[in-house]
């Protein structure tokens, strides 16, 4: 298979390309009886579209979702629930020249050599349109999480290049193009991406995403851990390098008897777990950050190679996002919360008999 | 499903507890054909297997594997392959205590929340005696590869905690307790580990593996991308808390212009990517950092809760890796070839018939 | 998960209800490389489409195919192919009165009970509609497999309610409104369905669908046989209550030393296996039967029970199928076909290196 | 893969040969909390068990069961459930002959051709010797589903070769050495398998086999329906040629005014059904029927050719059921039961939160 099915109970299919007719997704599994429209989606799938700001590809795309089967009425069936989007401005002449070379760092290789053809209309299923879908997918989950068990998702960008972005707080999320929790940095940003895109250069950026109120006992021990299918789920995003939960690589350099979060009756004394233990969620907050390389679509001159495996000079035509890390940000919250449904489902497939006369104890913030 | 099958094609079911009977696998999908024997087997065991420094646990097990099925005068048939390593050097009672409390940093807690029941003896089923099986799963895998495709798997630690252990030569990796690349830096790691082991305390690690001659063209995009199932296989390990490939959270600080590999007609010119690129395998070597926690179970006091939610305090009996990490360097290494195992499968079964006019260009060494 | 994707390798998720904008299905796993048109795909649904004849619903759909993605340039790339079929002619205020009622015999008292919520208009979900996509999906395996291995399938009507069809010759399926393998039953058979449609009512009726030039070595002993999938499969079509392979329930009356089909340098002597041995391919033709239970949706009073448990009595309005089993022929074969095709993928992603000094031997005719 | 792995949530790997030093499977995702020890799995191995009469293979073999991990202190933990069963009683010596040639009707032809290499004793991997795991793993899914839902499953053979076996009462299966549900054929059976074994021949067999109190909603319509998921499970056991659910074939030649199951107040009125309606279950008695074909490992000779396709003459040397229906039917009990207990976990997966005013109305005895 080409493995495009996402999750084990709640799965998501997705399909299309860049310059296709449409992209979308078929998500088999929904809980029957929720609630359902396209006003619950396309808040979402608006703050991930393209061309909101300068900083961003400026292709235009009002990315208006269809939902197709599994809604009757205003609410889901349990049957499978297709969303559509379609793509109304591609503009594929700027990749005729793409379908011969390969750009340094991007798939157009790698598609080559396992499919022996490829779609190179703004990168066809490789383009980072296709987290799309996954967004639009996210936002029933995230519907479902928050009115079943009271899960919230947030997202934002903790560094952009060399910028380190301190968190001063999630208000300032909305109030800027880079989702960043923070109000004091923005102008210093939005002059990195400036003289960024005249260099006709990229970078890269690194994004945190956090759940509250996340059951505890969630996560399959060997294999299906919770963190091990939140490092699936993010680096399975596009351009993202590297995953960590908690204290992370920090934890290299941590003793035990500081890592490890001390139990209280009040609750967890601290949180550099991330909310998994065991790969099992403890009712902490999930704590995640991810890296997202630069985009690899640049208009800087690259030495190259083509189809013949002759030397060539590759310079990218076309709209791209400078920093492709900008639009992640609801990309992660969605696939964090994706993994959190499939396996909020699992869990009460095996355990759903099981009572504890102890409740959750309280998770500690992240910070602590 | 409690998630104990890892792989699509080649697929190892893990079964046991740290103090049962037994622990071990099944894998599902093995080429028929190939030559196997415990000998092929037992040597990676060896190399994971506690008792063999004073720096490890000092619990003293052969590790000793039973071929129970699939495999017909000495090769395997293509029905399921039984890896039996019985437990022998259990000592329960020391756990008697944990059962009503809760080790801060250790699954004990998040298993409770579950499940409701649990095996505490050695951690029960959370233990990283569970990693055998896997060891042995992949010396199964990368004997395929090796003989198939000429792929090999090579880690080593590169920190110890706060020390940070530099590159000299794989051929220091096998004389040295700590699976380090390095002749100079031995004796502070010894020291470094008396004086944790000393103070009751655990430190963390972080390992790098690397696969060589890897085909290019294994993974699939959406959602399985190679790197993502090696994402999903890393934060599968015990303790692991995060990963990265090529130049992972680096990426975040690089340029477009930097991070992206050229190609020429002689190859990749550098492997900033870690032999990925939108998930498929490109060829170059494939780098992966993981970041492993200190060892949740010390000696040092803690605060905890017991099962009714009062406060106690725990300390740690039993026997225990001061540093979990050391013996992660061979798990890490069948871990990755599982998922290389698996793709390989995967590939020629959707891809068998692609012919290109060009080779796969050589792929650059990790440093460049 | 509601269980909408079929196949493990050649994957078909299918969505869509029967009075909703649109069915159909995404197909993952698809080769690369393999020409693919609408054209390819529509005369497969032109023969199950409904309102082509007097004995079939008067619902007049065009059923046309929209490839939505997946292929580029008329080659498939790999990625996956949806497949869109829009609904055009619903008349959903038929089926007002069936939301609070049960029709006996019909999906309509289980899926509530199920989902407590249901899509009544057309039978929703559980409409024979539903299998549109299946012959799309179908016909896309089937080109793949008659191109690669010449594998060719072929169904027919062998019994239509009491009247048994005696086999006359495949060249006489395209010929009559039933897909029978006859020439000179058809009046009869017409004046069945004429008076059966008068009265209200509907009947049953049994189809075989054969496949040639199966490839042998296809299928997974324990538990995914080629035959269990096939049963699985032929099963999942709307209606259908038996299935048989070969002898079938005719194997409970012979002997061992008839049954079992002799093997010589020439072929196989016979065919009372129906081209599978242990579950495998044997290069036999596969020879499959169902039994296709009468249509549950007529026009005659039936006790029931509405949402309340009160008693009640249904009469089904709305347009169907007098026999559903008349359209079932071409849905049998592209299931037949979809299990072949997937298993033909499988194979060779563990088997693929197998060399055998001896190619295979001819298969029987299933008559034989 | 190889596809050893049954069902989706409550998952079953089979491992094993007929003559290697051991058979068994792991069931992973059993919920956890369930009181379990070998005695709970014993009396279920103890009936299918060879030996335990003169029409039965007189391979002699205790079948006990170990449980090997997941269970502590005599309650399922929630991890995988490791059974094993040693092998006492292998003749290897009796098969040499078989390796160069072909048995007609057994899969040494099959799996020859796909996997090049085989092990001939006592079928090795194809051995109905496999069937004795999933018994073992049907008797931890009965005890779960009898206790939470009080399903009971019960098989009895209908017909042996040409006699037909009129139903009596189930309380006739246990006292008669063919699971016959009638005390007045027995000598007629006992003396149709004397000269069957003494001519050296083999004959068929049907069995029917009922689950009753199987809760309402089971079942993933497209395509994971219950009875689909039966068909595959059915199909699967060794032998096994067709399956037919409720009026299965019969359904061909009824009328929908008779076929159709009414509903009342006071339950169904009838169960042609077979306890599915568009593939999920309605609280009737669940009823299916399927042929076993008869032993293709006889003492008459037959013509086969061996690996070089030279023309051969073969007679089966070795113990054998001559009728291995027999032993089927605490087989095809066991199967039914785990697809009823993984259907179970899934549908509370996504459907747990449905309440409905009205419980499901009583099933209908299949009789009626």
């Amino acid at each position: 298979m080409s493995g495009s099915t996402f999750g084990v109970l709640f799965r998501v299919t997705n399909f299309g390309e860049s310059h296709g007719p449409a992209v979308g997704c078929v998500i088999d599994g929904c809980p029957p009886g929720m609630a359902l429209a396209e006003a619950d989606i396309q808040p979402e799938l608006d703050r991930r579209r393209p061309g909101t700001s300068r900083h961003v590809t400026q292709r235009n795309e009002p990315d208006a979702v269809e939902i197709v089967s599994g809604v009757y009425e205003g609410l889901t069936t349990g049957t499978p629930i297709c969303l559509l989007i379609r793509n109304q401005d591609a503009r594929s002449k700027d990749y005729a020249n793409l379908l011969d070379t390969f750009r340094p760092g991007h798939a157009d290789y790698a598609y080559w050599r396992k499919y022996g053809v490829r779609d190179p209309r703004g990168g066809g299923r490789s383009s980072a349109r296709l987290t799309a879908p996954m967004v639009a997918a996210g936002a029933v989950a995230r519907k479902w999480l928050r009115e079943r068990h009271g899960t919230t998702f947030t997202g934002w960008m903790s560094a952009l290049g060399e910028i380190e972005i301190p968190f001063e707080g999630t208000e300032h999320i909305a109030h800027n193009p880079f989702f960043a929790a923070n109000a004091s940095l923005i102008e210093r940003l939005e002059a990195h991406m400036d003289t960024l895109r005249r260099a006709g250069d990229s970078c890269g950026a690194r994004i945190e995403v956090q759940a509250r109120q996340v059951p505890a006992g969630l996560g399959e021990p060997l294999f299906d851990k919770l963190d091990a299918d939140i490092a699936y789920a993010m680096m399975g995003i596009n351009a993202v390098k590297a995953v960590e939960i908690g204290s992370g690589f920090g934890a290299v350099r941590e003793r035990g008897s500081e890592h490890g979060d001390e139990l209280t009756p009040a609750g967890f004394a601290s949180n550099h777990a991330g909310g998994t233990l065991g790969g099992i969620s403890t009712g902490q907050d999930l704590v995640v950050r991810i890296a997202v390389k630069p985009t690899s679509s640049i208009r800087l001159p690259r030495r190259s190679i083509d189809r013949a495996g002759r030397a060539t000079v590759v310079q990218t035509l076309g709209r791209h996002d400078p920093c492709v890390g900008i639009r992640a940000t609801p990309v992660a919250e969605a696939m964090l919360a994706l993994v959190v449904m499939d396996h909020a489902l699992r869990h009460r497939a095996q355990c759903g008999d099981v009572a504890l006369p102890l409740p959750p104890i309280p998770g500690a913030a992240p910070g602590t």
